[in-house]
């Protein structure tokens, strides 16, 4: 199968995922706190990712599946296909605003991004592709991203970072233009792949980014550790950077 | 002539105008830095106070303006009618995003909101009304903001508030279940008004809180200076907030 024709069925299993998201909504959503009572979960998270988890395991049952919910595989490789599902990015913003989530799934092969989708639900925003196939976003290719210095460009962040000034985040944010913080790693990576923000900071897991590199690697981005070193798809939470070449630079030179 | 009749004419301007903003904003947009390199105006904004103060000017001669651009008028009491006009609110979201920035109207009488109209022109989000009227988003009905405590809600506020920890607010920030910087005080009002948010803390002038003090007055939202003493429309930038009633308190108890 081409991976053109695995980014259209995937796009598909997607579309459906957020038809039925959006009929959640208008019924009652159970929550429940997860690690603290920032850090929320709901049926809808749970039920997303496991029809996704389902569709790959019928059609694809020899892939490994890591998902935020815990309905994937314990992964112990990066060899062979692996998919990183996040069901709802963004559960606070879901749970509080109705609005400002994200689908997001990341497919890597043998380590190396393929295919990336962000499905910005309630906006109807949806980025999908990879380095083989092209990225789009509602079905227009999208441009390899300007490449603008930290000073030229807006960054988005996460609030704790800011506050607490972690690894120089406040330093970042002043030499930019402005800073945003929008609670949804799927929003800053979409702000980020259009041209919006020149870089995104956050502390974040496998399936808050998988997607976002697989959509950026091919318009130009850079990703990594914000100390530098790369990204650990198997890994836990890590300070994590999105950036334009110039800003990415700019940032490691202040 | 009834508020009624009044807020439909000062809808339809601005309807108008912000079909005008969506056409320039296919063209070239001039932009100079303002007081620096952070705070930016455009030709679009310029514009849109000019189109809204001529309205006022051959429709209500006898009335006073206000506006951020410095078309208005230099007031020095508030007796009358004041018109307090912000054309572009989030010049840099307009300039770095062509997104998330707002058009703004508020109308007070002898220092009493009257009317509030905050349009979040690309997303075609439009609340309207006042104490007399209703508030209505986009035609519907606005019911009372649920009157949700600090702990219960996010909350929105400026960057610059949020690292330096200006009066207590990442203290506030903590206690709420997150925080967002969306860099736009429209968005921020618009948020609250729909109970998205429990409180937005930023500092503000005059044309950044009047149209969301009309419209969020009659709603049971809470509007003052952040160290409690009362907001002032013909002051300069103050530390300004809007909560509810109970976020509004669990603020000044923590």
């Amino acid at each position: 199968m081409s991976q053109k024709a695995l980014m259209e069925e995937v796009k598909s299993w997607i579309e459906e995922a957020a038809t039925q998201v959006k009929e959640k909504l208008k019924g009652q959503v159970f929550v429940e706190e997860k690690s603290n009572r920032h850090d929320l979960v709901t049926n809808v998270d749970k039920e997303t990712e496991a029809f996704l988890v389902e569709k790959i395991r019928t059609h694809y049952p020899d892939d490994q599946i890591l998902g935020e919910e815990g309905l994937g595989d314990t992964l112990e490789s990066t060899d062979g296909r692996i998919w990183i599902i996040d069901p709802i990015d963004g559960t606070l913003n879901f749970v509080k605003q109705q609005e400002n989530f994200c689908i997001m799934i990341g497919i890597f092969e043998n380590n190396e991004p393929v295919l990336g989708f962000i499905y910005n639900v309630i906006k109807d925003e949806f980025a999908y592709g990879g380095a083989d196939t092209g990225v789009f976003l509602n079905g227009e290719v999208l441009p390899p991203v300007p490449n603008l210095g930290l000073r030229d460009g807006l960054i988005g962040t996460n609030s704790t970072m800011f506050a607490k000034d972690i690894l120089n985040t406040q330093k970042i944010g002043s030499e930019a233009v402005g800073v945003r913080i929008f609670g949804c790693a799927g929003l800053d990576f979409l702000s980020v792949l259009r041209g919006k923000q020149v870089a995104y900071l956050s502390n974040l897991s496998p399936w808050d980014f998988a997607a976002g590199v697989a959509l950026g690697k091919p318009l130009g981005l850079v990703h990594s550790k914000l100390n530098g070193e790369a990204y650990d798809i198997l890994g836990e939470r890590q300070y994590f950077v999105v950036a334009t070449k110039k800003a990415y630079e700019d940032m490691f030179n202040l």
